[in-house]
């Protein structure tokens, strides 16, 4: 089979090579991947190099193939997606799942075919495409953890998103399905237009209005119940949040030097506020996830989709940072 | 002012008389009653003449236009809704709140002139109509609690609902609104038309198909994760439930001599299922539900709108039992 | 190895024969029985011949003597409790895990070496005796679920429980290393002073009181918080029940013909009550048990220990039903 | 009636004066003060001069001597204790009830009679002394809060408390009493030996090992589920964190200027940690407190008890900072 390896550190260290087919063992399933998204995690790894070499990507989708031993939950033909933690299938974080972290701790999707637990994988619902659903695992589960996790959304909330980025986007989603406000922020008011099509009734540009946070309490009336942090701004987070409020810290941040950020401890106290950190989700969760999508009609934003020999490119794109939405790689069937 | 008193046992001994205007005292407000809606317990206690002599109707919106000594909240001119229990903030439920139900434990809305405490209020959204903000108290904050009181309605859950009883419809718009799939029951194909077009897409006759609960798992290929449970028939709503799922048990039900009901426990455990019973709800209820109801562009559905003269009548229709939505009685300002 | 058999129905049919040493595969572990312990669902089985032929019993304790590829967690020597369900590691209930069920679904733990999932391992704690750990998967377990798995027992709680079967047991001394109160009911005058012992501040004889939800209300002065409900009793558990009180509906029920009970749907709803089923429970909460006995210094209450050739005579005990705590098969190490 | 003022800006200017007995209007009662309690809060305001002139200390309990028009929860005789938050009585925090906080926004219990409200009260349990009670409502609620208010402490979790002010004594008894393991950090090896009779097995002198959270994970084995957080060092308390692990944000910190202090978001995320901030508690918690306390059996510790007239002395004995416990203020009965 062909799968793509990062050798090394930088983008350019990306090379197609070819690999003996995988065998699944007991509890095991092999899958012919049909579609790869990319996260800012996997440009993260390619500049840094860290985990190299591997086969990156935690996300995609794809058939079922061959089953290993005692496999029961699934047959040859089925459609599925792979959760990015293969070992954390339901209940509470604990640090051995880490291990298990596909692209990142073992080889991820980025391959024709792949190995995967029989308990990490999720149907695809009825009219999806494979592109949609590869788009999940990762951005996807974030957002269904950041606003179903502990404190959920309910009908009425008032939501705050940051950005047009993979979790941005599907938490902005979710929220609308669930009967919520949602306050978004970007630097671009190109991408404001794109988001207020997708229901986010309240649009600050943070760049023209660095006080954001402000701002979103005057337009919206009152503090937000759930804000999804993925700015590193920490304290503006909080200061937008209304008392009982809810701040969740989500995967990558970008531009924290060291990762250390201030915050004012009053204003969690005196608001009874909570911070969250979230780290993805379990299979459970992709699960709850993907019926919440089909039940609402709700359907992934796909920025563009980058055949399989074009995944430098894609790469690229996601540096360029001006897509909305995911960036998909097609793998075409070669049945 | 011009009350409405129920005098004894039966409908016809409810009469329009003269009371002197009341007096909010410190913490309360007196409010100019615009409209009032009625609940299967209003015909309960009107039958049973339980509470009488008292004024009846625990649901009403209307004008504030004076406060007692200490109201900082509210202003003559504001628009509210009152809550069921006037003692009821926030928080779990007490005995004790018992006493200040309106209209059962003390005198309720059907009244020009009503005195209400602060805490027990709620502003009405701007743009409906009082007839609308006073269905709410009774079978909206019931419905609300049943879906939002503890295990959580969230987009993808199926939730089942009965008939077209206040609750019910309630329930499934709210259901709706958060994003989850509703599957309803009722025993008129007519009325299941109407379910229909508020969006419950799984519609089951339980009168031409007595094992209704085998036929909503099999036509939404899955078992239900809230039952609002109003028939008494304990057992198949269980039976419908799927594992992890819950069973709200509602107000009053219909047709249970004695109200035992059957119950096969190897059900509840083997589904680790949840039964819980719920009881109307505090003020912080309502106020989630109005805020819900705003954001997400849900009204209450309304049958039919009486005079305040013809008091009787809408009780009349309410026996019938034919409507669809609430019983409102309207009380043009006399300003 | 020597195992026992259950061929068919009757605890006569019970025999010990040879089978081939089993060998771990990908994920699991072998483990070296020192101990098991029964439970009334051993009984069952063994008058019902249901599962037949089988090797019985769920709970058990041993070393680990070999490791099948991949496994991580383990190491040659280690001192481990099985969980209940092999396959149910953490998070909400699944219909697909009662297919790993031990000594019902699959062989259970009366065999000299079993093989078992390594995430369905939790380690014994420092100086407990394998007797002592091999209490804990079925009944232990159960209790914890019952007190922690949704609406937790919190100091000064009122938590019922009835009679001294190995949950009800479990349960009562949790709830008093947790700070609760605690009222149990037993038939015997003999057990209830056993009760005593173990913390139980108001006891009941509910057979020479037979309105025991009445006096246990009198004598605490309140209602229940928690009721640990395994008579079948569902009403009166209820009724016992405070404000917001939970009722949680346990395992195998005693002398419920077909399992159909009563319960007043009153008693339900204006309590605002919950009712919950609990089906033993994940590895996640043997974890969590085991943890909160070590640090809170609570020991099994065992009755007494069988050598591994008289298991008749363990069930014969258990059948004759006047044991107070549970009853251990030990199994000497041939090393 | 004689009562306690601050004048201004300094210990020196809190006066003993006489005041006209106040008197209860609808749902209040009068109370007989006989003991208060004094916190850090206080001293602040001492020191700040903020809400002065005004009578301090939030803390007290007493006799109801006469009720207001409409009471009925209360008989004069009752022995009381009063609520932090006058009109926060259950559910989530809303900025409304700040404007009812004794000693600080309103008038406090520094006097011989005070007027509180009727659902602001918990009666005292048998055997308590009034000295014993009146250290419940900040520092005994804040700590019932930050364990029970949202993710509870359960039987085996590992609490952290740090130094020996009132809420850290708190929360350590009840984590003890609740069957947790508790480490807890001081600067003083005298202060550390008094925490260990109170049940902490893992104690660490932050002076003489700055690096008290690495210590604390070494010595106890495993990281913190529970951190009651007083020190502003936010960071060191989310290092000593277990996954999933809450830190809890508590009222007053010492030694932070401007409250700003500095966290590592990676260390909230790759933790799944939660951070919350509590601001005491309702009068639902005060009850509950009470319950848990009179039921384990756990006692508050008080390190002195000033004279009324003493109240100075008092504050120079909390501004000295050597105590063990809460310093209390007894009134002794005029009748």
């Amino acid at each position: 089979m062909i799968a793509w390896e990062l050798g090394g550190q930088g983008i350019e260290t990306l090379v197609q090579l070819e690999r003996p087919d995988p065998e699944p063992h007991r509890g095991q399933v092999l899958v012919r991947v049909r579609a790869v998204s990319l996260n800012y995690r996997d440009l993260i790894f390619a500049r840094s190099g860290a985990p190299a070499p591997i086969i990156p990507a935690s996300d995609g989708a794809g058939i079922v193939v061959a089953l290993g031993p005692g496999v029961t939950r699934w047959h040859p033909g089925d459609r599925v997606v792979a959760n990015f933690f293969q070992t954390w299938v339901d209940g509470a974080w604990h640090s051995r799942y880490g291990a298990s972290a596909l692209g990142g701790a073992i080889d991820g999707m980025l391959a024709e075919l792949v190995v995967l637990e029989e308990d990490a994988l999720v149907q695809i619902p009825e009219g999806w495409s494979f592109e949609e659903a590869a788009t999940l695992p990762c951005a996807g589960v974030t957002a269904w953890n950041a606003l179903y996790g502990d404190k959920v959304v309910r009908p009425g909330d008032l939501v705050v998103t940051q950005g047009t980025g993979g979790v941005s986007i599907f938490a902005l989603q979710l929220a609308v399905a669930a009967g919520a406000e949602v306050a978004a922020t970007s630097s671009s008011d190109h991408k404001l237009g794109a988001i207020a099509e997708l229901g986010a009734n309240v649009r600050v540009n943070y760049r023209s209005t660095p006080d954001w946070a402000q701002e979103v309490r005057t337009r919206a009336g009152r503090g937000a119940d759930h804000v999804v942090e993925v700015t590193g701004q920490l304290n503006d987070s909080l200061r937008v949040a209304a008392p009982n409020g809810t701040v969740v810290v989500i995967g990558t941040t970008l531009g924290v030097e060291g990762g250390m950020v201030e915050v004012r401890l009053r204003e969690i106290r005196e608001k009874c506020a909570t911070i969250r950190g979230v780290y993805v989700g379990p299979t459970a969760m992709l699960s709850d996830l993907v019926r919440a999508m089909a039940v609402a009609g709700t359907r992934p934003v796909i920025d563009s989709i980058f055949p399989f020999d074009n995944v430098v490119d894609a790469y690229q794109a996601l540096l360029r940072a001006d897509h909305i939405g995911k960036i998909v790689i097609g793998i075409s069937s070669s049945d």
